[in-house]
């Protein structure tokens, strides 16, 4: 990359991020019904994907959870979503243990961060 | 917008997500220290900002948290990161609350969602 000002800059490694929001279904909150397997499974089967790079999750003790997934590339988050296994953890998803959720693909254009151990 | 084929494409209502994951320090885990009234003061602020959509949040009971807050555009962000309270509030967070933070800019490229109550 050059310097020269009317050349495009472009982050030295781009990645995406796949935001999953969710609400766990009040029906199922009592019973598990297989939702913790399937999400332990369904993390091991992602971060074995190619172009998948981390992963970081939280969920309130109301049930809502974020889970926000890195990948490399769009190709990357596209072939996940495709993934055989993957696709019938979505549907038992919206059968049985999510409320609602939302995803939204992004790509990360910046990052900062504060670490207290740096100090 | 024209649909000619070499024409560029956007998203008709482009937006930004500013994705904030955070730890709560130990230290203070169990002495609230103003956080909460100061987290719940920069959510009532943040939301009257200019070019600020919509925000989510999750904390598990370990302390990590993610919270995504959507933004118009980058001008907007901006303005927010450099509000004179928003910016003691940082500091405060650095000196007392959190164990580390990242954050994470990101252009919002794509959504999509599913709903039980639509079924």
């Amino acid at each position: 990359m050059t310097n020269h000002e009317d050349a495009a800059e472009t982050p030295q490694a781009a990645c995406y991020a796949v935001i999953f929001t969710s609400l766990r279904s009040r029906k199922y909150e009592e019973q598990d019904n297989g939702y913790e397997e399937t999400a332990r499974r369904m993390l091991a089967l992602a971060s074995r994907q190619p172009g998948f790079l981390s992963v970081e999750s939280a969920r309130d003790k109301d049930g809502f959870g974020i889970t926000v997934s890195y990948w490399r590339d769009l190709d990357a988050i596209k072939a996940w979503r495709k993934n055989i296994e993957h696709r019938e953890a979505q549907r038992l998803g919206r059968a049985q243990w999510y409320e609602f959720y939302n995803v939204r693909i992004c790509k990360v254009e910046k990052e900062y961060g504060f670490s207290a151990d740096k100090l």
